[in-house]
């Protein structure tokens, strides 16, 4: 077989060997009219993979190719697709598939189309399991496919379509904006953008950590004001102060969240984008001294992804990442250093044509 | 001593005996150029008033006189106090004092103001305990007392002062109108307010509740539909159905809070009146497939509590109450009977004259 029936991929057949990737063909789903054909030049490495291999989420069918960073060319574009042609630098998100029909696709809230298909692990309506992006080739609908400006660089683009689409769009949902004060909790993968984000939106931004050498990063990305809350009354000065608080760590569950509630607005959210692997515990009178909100999105839209990228192409925002390139042992590095949050902050897998050759339509 | 220094209530000693009553006297904060005395002649009875005195909600100062659902006549006024003269049929809500000053009280934000004093069981800045309206008279602040229109009832009106305004606040403020489809879950005391409230608002209101013998009272009340929760896939049909849900039930720790974020559309709000004395758990995921958020609020604003009587006395809506005479054993009943859930929907205390006289000012 080979491409474009099958791709290679950097594949974990075993959650408790959860680093061991072995490099397998998997089968692409049936090539259709609005789908393009994208050879990989790089994928960036999300917290999401390092839930999914170890099974923390749940169960995945296996082997599975994690990775849904994704930046390439396109090689081959079916015979609808209107905006992308062959040679198009474009990338595709954590997001591949919905139904484009339903209510909430109408109401451009396609991250939330009960028939979304995710970029791996899910099954496709002919049977096909999604596979990613740490792999030679990937078969995206056009909805799903983006267009990647210019003078952003492939590696730097990469987290963008996860990473950086998860906390943008609850940023500029939530009203993130001139005049308002907008708290970041954590410094990692997501945080990193969300503070880069904020800071280009207009926000007044202030970073929560408990980490105190991330200080001077969380300033440069941006930052106004960095708040270390290692210390038990850390929340009394900030009372009522933030519009809303946009929290990117995925240790939730291990949070006294009233304090953090306490530092929002009348009626503001406290709003999670990292998934913790546990349940989160609260009593619903912490919410009660402010009428506050809890809650998570997921991912974000194509109006909201092409935003993203026009602020990042105009106010040249760079994401901070580290390059590795692939192989087995360079996806078993960085999901072991993304796991251990040994990352800044971000990494992106690069060098694709040494392990999977140039690739060009064949087909 | 007696009146206008201190004034008789029916009082609770020991949550250990939290429904033996015992007529005692307390004292009364110093009167003030705003406040204003009143001799109470109804008092609704709350569940804030069985989880005080129980001691679910905490520890509380004792012995205490609960109640919260004042309605009377102004016996006395103080000098700055400009809409209300004596005569005048006033009632008191949860709220006594706030310091009318801070931003959340400027922006009508009163109920969460930080020096917020509830009307019974919370410190004066003199060191007086409020204390509340199982009992002869209050001493209430301007700001927090309210002229009673004259076609409502005073046992109707009695318990709008917590339960109607607690469950009315979050409807207008989550955007409860026309057009707008509305979940309220639990037809109890707030429950029944939340769906007349609703309906009289010009919402499509449907009610979840476990008890199918509630069905006929909740579409009297107003409810388009009811629908029972005793299945597993009770929530199936209703995906991305409602705008948002107010829950009204005190039990929410034993809810399975997925099912219900299930039936909200994108980005809606599941809203809590009722607080359980134990925490809830969920997986910040359960938010995931719709965007949705959890919070609380806690009862609302003064222009809000003018907005809900003049709603009342204007669609001549009437609060489901049956009336008991306060006595110790009228209490006693009356608490033990909103603990075990059998009221429909809300107690009155009435009958004042008989145990407290008539009342007049004497000072």
């Amino acid at each position: 077989m080979g491409y474009p029936e099958t791709a290679e991929g950097f594949m974990i057949e075993d959650p408790k060997k959860w680093s061991t990737f072995k490099k397998q063909e998997f089968k692409l789903k049936p090539f259709e009219d609005h789908d393009i054909d994208i050879a990989i030049d790089a994928c960036g490495v999300c917290g999401s993979d390092v839930h999914t291999i170890t099974g923390g989420w749940g169960e995945t069918p296996l082997p599975i190719c994690v990775g849904h960073e994704v930046v390439g060319r396109a090689i081959k574009v079916g015979k609808a697709v209107k905006d992308i042609k062959v040679g198009d630098r474009v990338g595709v998100g954590a997001q591949i598939g919905a139904d484009l029909t339903c209510d909430n696709c109408k109401a451009d809230q396609e991250n939330y189309c009960p028939n979304a298909i995710d970029t791996y692990g899910a099954p496709y309506p002919d049977g096909t399991i999604s596979q990613g992006g740490y792999s030679s080739h990937m078969r995206a609908h056009e909805y799903f496919t983006f267009k990647i400006p210019e003078n952003i660089p492939t590696e730097l683009a990469a987290p963008m379509l996860c990473a950086g689409l998860t906390v943008y769009s609850p940023l500029v949902r939530l009203g993130c904006g001139p005049g308002k004060k907008v708290a970041i909790v954590g410094v990692g993968g997501l945080g990193h953008f969300a503070i880069l984000w904020a800071s280009a939106l207009g926000a007044e931004v202030t970073v929560i950590s408990h980490s105190e050498h991330k200080k001077e990063d969380a300033l440069k990305m941006g930052a106004k004001e960095f708040v270390l809350n290692d210390k038990e009354d850390w929340a009394k000065p900030y009372a009522f102060k933030f519009d809303f608080i946009l929290n990117t760590a995925d240790m939730t569950h291990e949070f006294k969240l009233a304090d953090y509630f306490s530092t929002i607005k009348v009626m503001g959210k406290f709003h999670n984008v990292g998934m913790p692997d546990h349940p989160i515990q609260l009593m619903l009178q912490d919410f009660a001294s402010n009428g506050c909100y809890i809650g998570t999105s997921h991912i974000g839209n194509r109006p909201e992804m092409i935003a993203m990228f026009e602020l990042a192409s105009k106010q040249n925002i760079k994401s901070w990442v580290e390059t590795i390139d692939i192989s087995e042992e360079g996806c078993k590095e960085a999901v072991e250093r993304v796991k251990d949050n040994k990352v800044k902050y971000r990494f992106t897998l690069t060098g694709f044509d040494k392990v999977f050759g140039k690739r060009s339509e064949k087909a």
